[in-house]
């Protein structure tokens, strides 16, 4: 089952600037080989459920690991067993509708 | 790694009752064993983070496999390596600063 | 325009423990006077849309006020035009469907 | 107070193609001069508390008017009061630690 994700990882309890540990899943999205784009208030990831959710996982224990004690996560998952549709097909199905003839 | 989700799964395209989808995941959670409780906008489950997620993705099965073409579902995700801390301790902790003396 | 929405207010720079900041956003919706109901991951709260949207901004006002440099809520809204649901509907829909006859 | 919100509106009852609700809360955002950026699972918007907020509304006015009888919508807001940051200013605050030397 493919998924398409927006994925936004907030650390508690280490102060108001979070640009690190953002920068630190962005590597491990990378890592994992999986298509990702960040935006201005989480990231956009697809791929197959098993490989993302495993990377999921993974951004919660680097954070962790990098001194986080308390992490809340606020997350959009989407799947469709009608027809595949990436990233890229979702933008451009409403840009389609707005572009001037 | 235990963790506390809160999650609302939302079929597509098949027309604005959803109860039944609804209803049908909370069987997913009561079978996987999972500790969870329904509000009217969601539901609360706690447990191990593989079998909390694991029933996450039981219930897309299910939805997709009970006729919607697409699913769209909103869910946060808080972990922490401070402390346990239960649901009946999260509502505590804010009803005992709301209780008159 | 009625409005349900489930709101859960993170405040960022002052520790792991918010349940002050949560007791306030309690008040705030207490004397807006709107029924609301809290679980372990957000709180619930219906009512007129303004009304409502009025107490979302107050929540923000009163926690930066109690020294939280920054929020960040995830939010989830619901409207709908067909017919009215309170929440305790929306719960009993679900829940005569996983009673035994 | 200046807000930043991540928003995705979703129709229910109206099948499972949604670009046509995404195109028209575009124009709305648009019309009422909001700096705003779709992606692939939401569209960010940031400004004046008030405007944003009433564009919110605004969208669910008007997917209501196209037809959709019951809109679901999840949302992150951001606030802050220790500094301002666009949109422009949180991604590149990643980018730059992600940067090569």
């Amino acid at each position: 089952m493919q998924v398409m994700i927006d994925i936004c990882i907030v650390p508690l309890g280490v102060g108001v600037s979070v640009s690190d540990y953002v920068a630190a899943c962005q590597r491990v999205l990378q890592d994992a080989g999986l298509k990702h784009q960040m935006h201005a208030y989480g990231t956009n990831v697809e791929g197959d459920w098993d490989q993302v959710m495993a990377a999921v996982k993974r951004c919660h224990e680097v954070v962790h690991a990098m001194g986080a004690p308390r992490i809340t996560t606020s997350m959009r998952m989407g799947t469709r067993t009608d027809r595949e549709q990436s990233m890229d097909d979702k933008v451009r199905s409403v840009e389609d509708k707005l572009s001037p003839v």
